[in-house]
């Protein structure tokens, strides 16, 4: 498959060798991307000769730091086809819809209302509704998924109602890789009268992705499983949305004036970035869009999808493996094989230089579904490779004879 | 002054260096503080050949990585005289002092109740109190300050109330330097049955701090001003008042059960935790407290408190020139000159690579009690050496003949 062979871009990660040099063969891409040199160097100079703080500095470096911060706002909203104006830094995808629970959710969700969620939702995309509608008095629904495991969209045409406020959906599921169609979930949404946020963690790195095509109200995503830094991701909201918002955390650079008789706030994005910034993870986020940028996510789209293929193929071919999730899944495999716990595969493939991921993924509630504690879930990445899938069937064959 | 001479170490300082190879006479460390190359590499490895997601994994390089991650904790927790299991990473001091109001101030402010602030308080030790205040019916108490700019202990001892639920103190002034006797205000809060938050954002880079001396139930602080990386900081508390508040943010890592009937969560530090943490700022965190531990604080403050009254001395003998706070402020700076506004002294001192601040410092309330709409600010770091104060002094002596 040379689509494969010439996607290969292992050399530009340092995080794909062993401490002995030896091939990783990294198949938890969903949890956490690896991050290409180009990354790296970007938060190397950033911490080092280009340090300062920004928007407040009278000083040359200063002020070139906050042209490199508003650079990678633009950059990143750029990205998913947004606005700088309308997107908003945050520590990652959970605190991005912690915020919207909490501004937005504070002002439009009251007693009876109702939030539709989906089966398959992160947890990070179920608590924080919880805990609004806890606050509230309002309901959550949880629409089904079809038998291969996709967001159920006739159900929840069915379902919707007009006392829906928000409904809130991965785009890519972190566990099945089931792709939503998200612009007939925001019609549906819209046609009762709800907003739609969509969890983009997993599709960001997989698909192009572009918010006014999607129509949907809020799309939030992490920089780390973009081969972005830890501890920034981002929230894109439509600019009347955001602007109608109450302040999320108060403190330094999110005001406009300061007395203790009456603070008065600044507009948006900086109206919800209450203190110092994530300023060398915006400047390395920004770094990270132009690189996936460059390879371009329709050749990582079918690079990926070629991996799924081979990977389902194979453990398809196994009696004993069962698969999840739809064929078409993008970038992600989740499985499980009789009478071999996904924690012991996942340690046994270890000894092999394989990473996978058993657990229940933070969906425990799709894990109820499928009737199982766990699975075992391969991830690919831009620079995963054949070499990487036969590494796995390899190290699941040895696993069986093991247990056999 | 030989402390000053034998303390530089601007060899270990990527960023002290212009664009073209100059020193870099950084007088703004009280905004941010440059990073030593060691906290550099730590980042630059950790998002390398030692990446990986923490507290999920299965395989060898994710358990390093979380042993690294929770060392982080406790490296940082010590750093202060904590215990890990008190320690909570977050994005910075900032959402610190926001998850307390969000968390413990929902739970133990009401109506009519009282918090005691100070007029000196950072923007980021107002607001969120105000807007607990605002949600609660509570009020806000200022206490003022001496003459010379320190939080008057005295006042608060007349001011407090058994209808105080909280006082919360800046350690160090970030626009006078001048230091607190937390153990005093401490005694003083508990005397009346409140608790104390000490915003220690300014005290941790200056002087020892040691939570079980100063007698505080929170302590703040961000890693940015502490040599270490944006995007990270931490909550230290009580692990009684800890583990008796409700979650922050909801998601992933924070939980212990999640169903759609009923949502359990973790104990603390996790329960504040919620999402993929940023792994790599948490290691670079620690490797910043680890050489600032090396160097030594004791050695860090004689040397900054020499470059504060060489520079108050220099100052103090120009004619023209107002200076702000106490003789021994701990590592800054704040003065005004006869007809020149600090803006404009900042920009000519940043032609003769001169850094300092000029502004309202996030703190407009002490700018209203100073009487000025901005001040001049020089702020010290451990890097900082005689040649700079030098350079700022000359620097200032050009300005006066500009304007003269």
């Amino acid at each position: 498959m040379s689509v494969t062979a010439t996607m290969s871009r292992k050399a530009d990660y340092p995080g794909l060798l062993t401490s002995t040099g030896d091939a990783w063969h990294y198949l938890d891409s969903a949890a956490t991307a690896q991050k290409p040199q180009a990354v790296i160097d970007a938060m190397t100079r950033a911490l080092g000769a280009d340090y300062a703080t920004v928007h407040r500095g009278v000083y040359a470096r200063s002020a070139e730091m906050t042209l490199a911060y508003e650079a990678a706002r633009r950059r990143v909203a750029a990205f998913v086809g947004g606005k700088e104006e309308e997107l908003v830094f945050t520590r990652g995808a959970t605190e991005a819809i912690n915020l919207v629970a909490a501004t937005w959710g504070e002002v439009n969700v009251g007693a009876g209302d109702r939030i539709m969620l989906s089966q398959l939702e992160h947890h990070s995309n179920i608590v924080p509704w919880q805990m609004l509608a806890e606050r509230k008095g309002a309901h959550i629904d949880v629409c089904p998924l079809t038998d291969d495991g996709r967001i159920d969209l006739d159900a929840l045409a069915s379902m919707l109602t007009s006392e829906h406020r928000l409904v809130a959906l991965a785009h890519v599921s972190n566990v099945l890789g089931s792709v939503l169609d998200v612009e007939r979930a925001s019609e549906l949404a819209h046609g009762v009268g709800a907003k739609i946020l969509i969890d983009g963690c997993q599709a960001v790195p997989r698909l192009p992705v572009d918010v006014a095509v999607l129509g949907c109200d809020f799309y939030v995503f992490s920089a780390h499983k973009l081969y972005g830094p830890t501890g920034i991701g981002a929230l894109w909201a439509r600019a009347e949305i955001l602007d109608a918002m109450p302040p999320y955390q108060g403190g330094g650079a999110m005001i406009d004036k300061v007395t203790f008789a009456k603070t008065t706030y600044a507009p948006p994005p900086q109206r919800f970035e209450a203190g110092t910034p994530a300023i060398t993870e915006a400047v390395a986020f920004g770094a990270a869009c132009d690189y996936v940028s460059a390879i371009g996510l329709e050749a990582i789209h079918a690079h990926e999808s070629a991996l799924v293929a081979q990977t389902r193929a194979a453990l398809g071919a196994m009696n004993d493996v069962m698969l999840f999730g739809p064929e078409d899944s993008a970038g992600i495999v989740s499985f499980a094989i009789d009478g071999i716990h996904p924690h012991d595969l996942g340690t046994i493939l270890d000894e092999e230089n394989v990473a996978i991921r058993a657990g229940h993924h933070c969906a425990q509630p799709l894990m109820d579904h499928l009737g199982v504690p766990a699975t075992a879930r391969a991830s690919f990445g831009l620079y995963s490779d054949e070499a990487d899938v036969a590494a796995l069937i390899r190290g699941i064959e040895r696993t069986k004879r093991i247990f056999g």
